[in-house]
């Protein structure tokens, strides 16, 4: 193209009908993405494997680089919503944190090629990468304040604590998650929740 | 190419001065891969960068594949060398965590190019990325298993901490040292530190 491809996403579809047709193409392009990566995939395998037309493609997405773009909030919102669940009733910050971990974990292994994506996005759209990961610090660090508050955790920089949080679980999902994807999750989420929770250092130390 | 690429990297230069154009060549690489992405990166600037003919760049790098290979390969390097540099006179394991983070953050923000060089490296070549992760978590785990034997850490799961703590470092490196590049790191580092020490529980709920 050569004028300046706009950012804003196309309308979102009226219909349910139109949801179904979106969420479908979304779907297959996270497989073609998430396994060929960006460069190699195709619009024509997308819509091939979505079984809708190219010009079907273009009701819902400008590009291929869009298509990029709405996975990542996809998978944004489907996580959210997914450690939403998986965190809802726990009766502390603290068990907020270890359910939080393994359901991570879990979705990391059952999403490999929406995870594959969003980080590949970094190199395709690195604005949607780093808003992908601020939204979650933002209500990261909004939960660990509220638990030194009730006193459920320790004083501490939250802003820091969640960034670093974030990253362990992100190279956790993807040693366990992807590249190791048969080892029973619930061992690893606790011995990295005994890092989170009591650190390195001995008692006998502080 | 017709052909399947060989993955064997071409023999090291001779010389000294074979070195030193093998080495200009990465540094223009870096450049130029970090910033542009591996996709948009074009041999022919890389060469024109170094200041060397698309010629003389063959004798060293058999494609755009290889040198980024070699560049994975020469952070892997470089960051052990620094690292070990950092924490070679800690007097225990806590104390080489703490050297040793703040020794990474600076590294990511002095090598920027470098280090979204080794992130893309899963998009071109998932062997080699995953091998620089695996060779940091061997050493790393070692490094722990160590402490542990000395007492100088609680006993637990050197797998599982040595890839959570490289992941806290890894995202810390790319909030800290890439998207803000003027923070001080110094406080940075304190704060995840005292997470890695002490981890998020308060000591009376023990």
């Amino acid at each position: 193209m050569s004028h300046v491809e706009s950012l804003e996403p196309l309308p979102p579809p009226k219909t349910r009908r139109g949801e179904r047709t979106r969420q479908k193409i979304l779907d297959a392009a996270a497989r073609e993405i998430g396994q060929k990566g960006f460069a190699e995939a195709a619009v024509s395998t997308i819509t091939a494997e979505a079984g809708v037309g190219q010009g079907t493609f273009y009701l819902y997405f400008r590009s291929k680089e869009d298509v990029l773009r709405a996975l990542v909030l996809d998978m944004g919102r489907r996580l959210r919503h997914h450690l939403t669940l998986a965190t809802e009733k726990a009766k502390s910050r603290m068990e907020a944190e270890r359910r939080g971990l393994i359901a991570f974990l879990e979705f990391a292994r059952a999403n490999p090629n929406l995870y594959r994506v969003v980080e590949e996005s970094q190199f395709v759209d690195p604005l949607v990468h780093r808003q992908y990961y601020e939204d979650f610090a933002r209500s990261y660090r909004a939960a660990l304040v509220a638990g030194e508050k009730y006193g459920e955790i320790r004083e501490g920089d939250a802003e820091v604590r969640a960034w670093a949080l974030m990253g362990m679980a992100v190279m956790l999902g993807h040693r366990y998650g992807l590249w190791d994807p048969t080892i029973p999750l619930g061992p690893i989420a606790d011995a990295a929740f005994d890092l989170i929770a009591r650190g390195l250092e001995p008692a006998d130390a502080r």
